[in-house]
């Protein structure tokens, strides 16, 4: 039986590693680390890095692959990703058959919480004969985000809603909330609200060492925003960003 | 200058402690600890083994103090906890005053992460001089539902709201959304929606020793949950939970 651990890892400063990601990571007999793919070099290095810091047990191995590119002979937007992630238990399942057999314990090392936006538990739901999943929480850039402004996500007793920035942008503010936080924007989706109202709170590279954030109402901070983030992006080459947006 | 660390430590499993977390808790010349008060005695206790735990500095105090009670004289719920809010933020200026005097680092515990569902930034705003307070982000209790039961948060892309018992008997199921997760909910109140189309993951304790978890179809595992949070709460004496909602 194959065992197999998914480790929240937080959102990209290795001191947000938690006590239980730690034992779980030394507990493993193999833990396997995406080499490269989908650009990001730095971000496979963190995992790579982690590992290195934190594992002292002797008896785990690590074992490196290369992630796949989706196919983009297949046009369908849901069957190409179905099929890449088809392509990726593939690589997992003959991993452990090869470094490890039938038994054992394997882990991955999961960006944040392995339950938001994250295909981990997609993939690993592929795998026959089915493994037994453990997951191990991790910090949320959720989390980062509030943490770097000393924030409260919610207002006293009111409702949050969690979205990305295509659904922001096609749909507009969500409804029944005044907060709402927006992930998986490549595009400033902000923008596209009117911006009378509504306050941000915006965050790239979160909890990272070069961390950058920018606050205000969205009127003003906007523009500012957009800016920093073009400049950011281009100086490393890549960002993640996340933020928050709050009606008056 | 005080410097004032709102340290998120999890969300009861003393392993969801991070090693920013660890740091910080050393970095403190003062750590702050209610001794009791709002019942849950053990949660008090788990705050203490922590800091006995975690805590190596010699150079580090603990201070104890005694949660004060909420007015029962004010009848207006927010005029009452504003009251209460500022004999709590007193107690603290008190014990720092006492304890450390005007300048130094000092740390609270705060359960699960400091941003979600939780006073103590808005306690620590009503301190004068404003103290310079940073936020160290825990893992909550949203990480431990979703690990206990090994799901994703969000369906592919989908949006998630996060909301509160009341809300959801006042409001019904959030608008927009086809998951929602719900906290501080005293009286399961998923039981006042239809309960057609709708499946539940819940969680007693997530991620602590004894937890507990249901799932299924809304219609049937309803009424195992009531069942089931009604023998744990007379057992332990208190029960916190949470639950996800995702419509068919
Ligand atoms: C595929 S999702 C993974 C989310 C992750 N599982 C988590 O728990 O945060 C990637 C998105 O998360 C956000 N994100 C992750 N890490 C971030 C960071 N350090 N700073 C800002 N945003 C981040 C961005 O919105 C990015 O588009
Ligand atoms: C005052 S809020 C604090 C939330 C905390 N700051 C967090 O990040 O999870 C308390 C609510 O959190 C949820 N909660 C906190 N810890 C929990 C646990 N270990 N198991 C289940 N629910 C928990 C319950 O819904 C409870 O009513």
């Amino acid at each position: 039986m194959i065992q197999l651990s998914l480790i929240g890892i937080g959102s990209g400063n290795p001191d947000h590693l938690t006590r239980q990601a730690m034992r779980a990571m030394n507990a493993a007999d193999l833990i396997l680390i995406p080499r490269k793919g989908e650009g990001k070099a730095d971000l496979a290095d963190l995992r790579r890095e982690i590992a290195a810091d934190v594992v002292t047990n002797p008896a785990t191995r690590i074992a490196e692959f290369d992630l796949p590119v989706r196919d983009p002979a297949i046009t369908d937007y849901r069957a190409r990703v179905d099929a890449w992630h088809d392509a990726i238990a593939q690589i997992w399942a003959d991993s452990i058959a090869r470094d490890l057999g039938t038994t054992g314990r394997v882990a991955l090392l999961v960006w944040g919480d392995p339950s938001l936006y994250d295909s981990t538990l997609r993939i690993a739901a592929r795998l026959r004969p089915a493994p037994q999943i453990e997951v191990v929480p991790g910090i949320t850039s959720i989390q980062a985000l509030t943490a770097a402004h000393a924030i409260p996500l919610n207002e006293i007793n009111g409702p949050v809603t969690i979205t990305t920035g295509r659904r922001l942008r096609d749909e507009g503010f969500p409804p029944g909330v005044d907060t709402c936080v927006v992930m998986l924007d490549g595009e400033c989706s902000f923008q596209h609200l009117p911006d009378q109202g509504v306050s941000i709170w915006w965050a790239g590279y979160a909890g990272m060492a070069n961390q950058i954030t920018e606050s205000g109402p969205l009127a003003e901070a906007g523009p500012r925003i957009i800016a920093r983030r073009e400049a950011a992006r281009a100086a490393h080459g890549w960002i993640m960003d996340i933020y928050l947006l709050r009606r008056a």
